[in-house]
């Protein structure tokens, strides 16, 4: 889904990686990482596809619970597995979010099928 | 591919969307905004993967760069047909990119393969 992020300014992570086609136990780390993500003080959001590559933008308060999160003993792991394991080539990108604007089409149709 | 960034600070467009299954003319719009967006001055760089959401990441030199891309005659059509005919909802996040890091599998084996 798409983030429910408060007001801008805030900060993202953008992750974008390669990995290898074949690569066990992947896809449970990666649930589990975008869990715990969602515990740590400061988080705001997360978003994930992935096709030929994989970008995951995490979104936080400020640098701190960024730099909270990097650190987290769990994730650290994770992160070692991944460079191990998983990762042919990633790029993590530190970001502020200075500006947002979105779209959403009406759902009055949808709606008053409901209430009906 | 994970775009080749110069190193920070430089900024991005995040956008994220959800389109209906059923979209035509889709494919070929996006092929077409991410070679037109290539061209114009400013652009550093460009990501992309879709599953259940679509994660786009241009990257950009400056703010500028941005406001002339969303000002494209071209992209302006675009983004029109969008709303009109694919999404459901969209958000677009224009942050600056602070700091980046990144991780690459040494390919010393590839390499000696490729030189016999």
């Amino acid at each position: 889904m798409i983030a429910k992020t408060p007001s801008p300014p805030y900060y993202a992570v953008i992750f974008t990686s390669l990995k290898f086609p074949e690569s066990e136990g992947y896809h449970e780390m990666a649930e589990r990482m975008a869990e715990l993500a969602a515990t740590q003080p400061g988080y705001l959001g997360y978003e994930s596809a992935r096709d030929e590559i994989g970008i995951t933008v995490s979104y936080w308060e400020n640098l701190d619970s960024i730099r909270n999160w990097k650190q987290n003993l769990e994730h650290l792991e994770a992160q070692r597995k991944g460079k191990e394991n998983w990762y042919v080539q990633y790029k993590a990108r530190i970001c502020k979010v200075e500006r947002d604007y979105g779209f959403e089409l009406a759902l009055a149709t949808e709606k008053s099928r409901i209430s009906k």
